[in-house]
């Protein structure tokens, strides 16, 4: 669209009723370029091994012969796959399911937020809460880091302590910086929340990819009916596109989605979809064991050029350091490799990509910045591309 | 479940901190039961044709390639094929889509309803609308029909200038009655909320099914920004199990519902098998005529058992006259044959079958009124299932 279009287009929605507070909104969303190199958004490079797509067409085409009936409202096959794959004896009425986990939120909002209730979240950290609190008339408070964008036990709990939120997120692994939250820090805030009855969700999207030793808050399920631990199918199992996020918590928490959820939000092919992908972990998760260590080439690459690497349980690491992170953001996509600005000063964001991908990109930011070979000077976009959220 | 364990988990769910308006409701959802034939949800029970399942199960092989990729946000293809199939000079800037119509009309309240905003609509008709509004925090306001539940320009809009709502939602055919609306009843809605800046939805979720020469409220789109006509790949496409709803409107429409949609909200697979289906309507529009042949019949077989049949423009045929609709209901699935029991005195509804299950309901429905063989008696079940609510 030219830009004399555009602005018609923006007067032309700011004619229409839209909510106030909608008002003046730009639609969300920048160009999706076609830039050779994607280390933007956290996706798993990887791709489905060969096993899983078989696995993943063979159930696709076994439900095209009931995709007149609506599917089944329970997804029962599916969150009993979940709960295996979960262990930590979990069953499938521990599980609770949604296209991608920003829906997994934003049900979990609709039952237990809304208006005249609160978020507490701790940023930086996943950018779309407050927008998941806008969409559902729930308060957001931005609760403090200390300056290493670390998050202590103590802080957490006093932080919950005294603002009594209704909901508290925590991201860990915490998306941009990579680092997972020990789980001291989620016990004091599930009991910093008792007088208030706070709903404590732990967002572990990137948990697979976690360094050996770092134990998942579901190992906290057990008594702790307030406690909700969600994960998406969209990293680890390399399912960006099929749109499947999940919890696991104590049954009640899923009844009390069943009160908020559209009937038949998820789809029979992604429900079969999922369920297929479940039965080929293992494949799956030698990919994870690869990104992981491209993972960890990119971090020693990184404190070779002098750069400041986070610790990273995630497939993406956060650096800062960084002279002029336009400058290297923009000579990095004009040598056609795409990573995130997440407009924190002095940092940027890396995807751990393929092996080749991951050479490319230590190769190309060591010329940028003067200690390697000087990158191809391909124009590749005049305009900044930051094609989404994760 | 057992009914004690059910108990149980009531409890449980009222001990968490749930929002207060959602407090004592019961999850949604009777059980799923296995009857050989289900006239129940308005399902298109002919299934997807030949062509069409080899072009859905091609497009998702080529899908899965990119699975691990976040999928195209703006779902161009998606939306050009749709603005191909409606047609009406439409392009794809005009078309929005999501998870089922349901989330099409959700992602409208959002946008447009919200606390201190009003939706009205007119009962009897989709039993969603009003979950819908308390789901988005929206005031539900019902109007009223007449006694043979029709709805007149006259009428209609005198209730829209009554109450000045932010929204009408109009049923076209009507669920559960089945009778389109004239095109001058949306007129005059549309017409009658200028000075309220009404936002008027036209949902034709049931279109294709219409008597011929029924006209489509597409037609009344151009110079209309604040008119929204809803469509749904569930019913004449027979895509219930992959959940595609879609609307047609003016560009700033969709733009408006861009500020409010999860990113990613349509999967690569929806986006891919909707697409390949579309490329496939001829032989989908087969299986609608012969739908409609059934449609008739079970009119005439209706009116021959001395019964009153509504006119419709769907899948379903709504009738009254029915002595005792409980016992019909539980006769009709004692052999076998699920319908709908929607809570109007004396009428029950029944969705069109293949011609052997149109056949089977309307033999079984003599024999249950003493005008043809008795039905077997099988015991389905002890419990009266509803699947759900379309």
């Amino acid at each position: 669209m030219s830009e004399q279009a555009s602005e018609d287009r923006l007067d032309r929605l700011g004619a229409l009723p839209i909510r106030d507070d909608l008002r003046g909104l730009v639609p969300y969303g920048a160009p999706q370029l076609d830039v050779p190199i994607l280390l933007n958004v956290n996706e798993n490079t990887h791709g489905v091994p060969d096993d899983a797509r078989k696995a993943i067409l063979a159930a696709v085409e076994a439900a095209l012969a009931g995709l007149n009936r609506y599917p089944d409202r329970e997804f029962t096959r599916l969150r009993e796959a979940l709960a295996d794959y979960l262990g930590h004896g979990l069953a499938a009425e521990n599980i609770w399911a949604a296209n991608g986990s920003n829906e997994v939120l934003q049900q979990i909002l609709q039952a237990f937020g809304g208006p005249g209730r609160s978020l507490l979240s701790f940023p930086p950290t996943y950018s779309m809460y407050p927008l998941l609190a806008s969409g559902t008339g729930t308060e957001y408070l931005a609760g403090r880091r200390a300056s290493d964008f670390s998050l202590s036990a103590d802080s957490a709990a006093a932080q919950v302590a005294e603002h009594r939120p209704n909901l508290v997120l925590l991201c860990s692994p915490n998306n941009p910086t990579g680092t997972a939250l020990g789980l001291d820090v989620v016990e004091a805030v599930y009991a910093a929340g008792e007088a208030s009855q706070t709903m404590v969700v732990v967002d572990e999207a990137y948990a697979e990819f976690a360094q050996q030793g770092t134990p998942s808050a579901l190992e906290l399920l057990p008594g702790r009916n307030r406690l909700i631990v969600s994960r998406t199918m969209s990293k680890a199992f390399a399912l960006a596109g099929a749109r499947l996020g999940y919890l696991a918590a104590a049954p009640e928490v899923a009844d009390a989605l069943r009160l908020v959820r559209l009937p038949y939000h998820l789809s029979a092919l992604t429900q079969a979809t999922a369920v297929a992908a479940l039965q080929h972990s293992a494949s799956l998760q030698a990919n994870v064991a690869d990104i992981k260590l491209q993972r960890d080439r990119i971090v020693a690459g990184l404190q070779d050029l002098g750069l400041t690497p986070a610790r990273s349980d995630a497939n993406f690491v956060f650096f800062g350091s960084v002279p002029d992170p336009r400058a290297v953001w923009q000579g990095l996509l004009a040598a056609g490799v795409l990573i995130r600005d997440v407009g924190i000063p002095g940092s940027l964001r890396v995807t751990a990509g393929t092996e080749a991908e991951t050479s490319k990109f230590l190769s190309v930011l060591a010329g940028l910045l003067g200690t390697g070979p000087a990158a191809d000077s391909v124009d590749w976009t005049h305009t900044r591309n930051d094609k989404g959220l994760p």
